[in-house]
């Protein structure tokens, strides 16, 4: 059985005068070992990065980038129908101005996660995803993408031999075929049921379906979004009950 | 006497499907030696600064980042009164968004060169231009700053140590102090007159002002401004007339 | 015969420093009957509308709203996947902004005009068509709808008794079922050409598909893109043309 | 003595999936008479927009449009240094754009009042305080002007006839002058200590500067900041103790 495992959370998708969600950024990162950082195009914006990884730091919490499409009204929600070239330039546009903050805060960055809308092109899109593997391993190889197992991104990474982190996802649905069940907006759920549902999945790989039959899952990092409603109380239940049960939270690492 | 100078002058300051003043990147990259490269606060977006670094690359010209004011209406061209640490982020910011699609490009940065008012910030500015010398001495020591002499910044960045480059700028006018004096638009200019000007400075470090006294200057790059009107004929005539007088046009080197 | 018929460009797509396409907003609009006014989300920003309605109203000639996505770096030509509601309050958005700097200048708004690819979503997306519908009669009711003919927007504003024109695209081939090929960047045309195209839709209500086959087509306004490469020349060719024939350039009349 | 007065708040200030300070718009507008809502530039987006002025009409509030500078990430409180007839095409925009969500909702604006940095420039800058009351009194002449008594702008509009609004800050210290001490940030306040400041203030036009003298006032409207800490408990405190005295809220009425 496992003694560690990986905890994310999207972190800084704040923005100027405004804040994310419940607002609970710098309780939930004492509580985490990586973190995915929003860079300014569907959230946060240079201060905001700067900040963030100030606070990553003095928690020791590892930094991943976390570009999204350039939309900030849509929060990166929505699909941009853009070509698959202008995407990577998008995002490695992003994964450079996060580093850059990061190299003057003593950081290296340690992965790169797509956002929302983004993140689902990254799914199902080939050319898209090939066209990111090219741009990453020419720029960023060194990084490993958290991405969802199976998907298109995820083939066409490991088609280039670069190292790819699958992930749980602690706060959504999964199906039969044990496939998340994405969601635009989630009811507040109950903390400690995510915490057996992650407790599951962690000791004996597996989740139970929304139609209640149990299905494998295989991941090295779990996912708790940090704008579902009640995150950080998520993040103190899933980390209590994987603590008490021997399994630290501990960054991914290669 | 020299043999050699730098010949510095801004480039993709396109935007999507507006190109800048006469549209003329594409000739003028192959006749100077460094391009200050937009990164999309002031102009530019990732795809244009693919497409410029690309060209760059393929002409041997040496790129610096060319950050401004987050104000595209205002092409960078109006102050905005924010806290010196929020634009030291905002520079960074763009510097790792540049540097980052130079690296896929297989491209080190050369330099940073400030943009139009925030350029203006940097000369006048004291708490700015040490909080961005302090900036890029963390993230980025390795970048000569061209600069004005004698500003603020030029001072903040020599007492840490950092490289500075100064510049003659071919297309302004100078006062009776040696200063530039700075102008939102400038009329067409006679390519030969200024071809004589820059020759002048070059070979005898003088430069004549408006009211016609002879005043030294000195420089290691000059700059010539690509949205100034006629800019393509003026870099054309700079550019014979000091390889008729034996100065090549060569990238400062520190 | 008719004695009269409108002719309509985009206008005012220019943004802050940069101008679109060849610049020609001043020399065409003498030509025209109708511009069609960008109103800050995919081009134009407050003043370059300001001066576009100021220069309209020199030359008599009438105002539309030319609404678009939400995105300047690709100019409104990328599909944003946002919820109708969502694009109806940007379309009403865009509306407004321009009605308000119109009624400074005198002018009373004349048509609306989708553009680019919220345009096409017009031309297929039936929630879309309904809900813009919905919210025109709500607010613009006086405005006609500047469309295709036989598209959803079409089918939704006769519903609602809402005024349609249907427009003859110059500069646009057509297939058997005289339907519109849209490209994203066409050719340089052949000016002489356009003016024999347009005359004979304006007097047999025909044209020639790109397969040679004659097709017939029912129009109220003509449309020539002022960012068509050679825009300027097709716009002088068709005027004259018309007007050797006795066909004058007049703005739609309700 | 009076038996009612107008208390105004900042309202529709969220941003997509933002909401600002603690989110509390919906429960404010039930206990004020008018809301100055923000169009765009310094904060809201068309939805925001809209939403809100639903809300308005559903609690019976008058709503005014609450332009600012052009500055998501400073949130419109950091001067942009731009010429006049920008800054005054950038309002009328604004402006136009809510008045036409509003118009769509049956709701005829009530008032204007800037924002933030945009505010302050009214106050003190002679060219945009004039150039504003000449473009409002050509598009919007019937809309008081919410603002700072003896300000710029105070006066420009008072010299074209236009009605102003002077407003008592209720969340705001005064000086010895009985001018207004502006702040960026200011501390959770005492509502009880807010609500005894305002009935002085209504009963006897009157308020203790922060040095402990007592110095006039004069006003047709109170405010309070929606983004205060706290806001929603002041707005309370404030309503009660003036509904106790006799003194009702309602919309200032020319």
């Amino acid at each position: 059985m496992i003694d560690s495992i990986d905890l994310n959370t999207d972190m800084g998708e704040s923005l100027g005068a405004w804040t994310i969600g419940d607002g609970v950024d710098s309780s939930i990162l004492p509580l985490i070992s990586t973190a995915n950082v929003a860079a300014g195009f569907h959230a946060g914006d240079p201060s905001t990065m700067a900040r963030t990884l100030s606070e990553a730091r003095q928690n020791g919490v590892a930094v991943g980038v976390h570009p999204g499409f350039n939309d900030l009204v849509g929060f990166g929600r929505r699909h941009i129908d853009a070509a698959p070239e202008e995407l990577v330039n998008d995002v490695l546009y992003q994964l450079g101005a996060l580093r850059e903050l990061a190299k003057r805060e003593g950081i290296a960055l340690h992965h790169i996660k797509l956002h929302g809308a983004l993140y689902m092109h990254g799914v199902r899109d080939r050319c898209f995803a090939s066209a990111l593997s090219t741009g990453l391993y020419a720029s960023a190889p060194e990084l490993p993408i958290y991405c969802l197992a199976g998907s298109e991104l995820d083939f066409a990474a490991k088609k280039l031999g670069l190292q790819r982190v699958h992930e749980f996802y602690a706060d959504r649905d999964y199906d039969e075929q044990g496939n998340i069940i994405f969601v635009r907006r989630i009811d507040r759920l109950n903390p400690s049921h995510i915490a057996q549902k992650v407790l599951l999945a962690c000791r004996e790989n597996l989740v139970k379906s929304i139609h209640g039959k149990t299905v494998p899952v295989s991941f090295q990092s779990i996912c708790i979004h940090s704008d579902t409603p009640g995150a950080l109380d998520i993040v103190k239940a899933v980390r209590t009950s994987l603590n008490e049960a021997g399994i630290h939270i501990k960054a991914f690492k290669n």
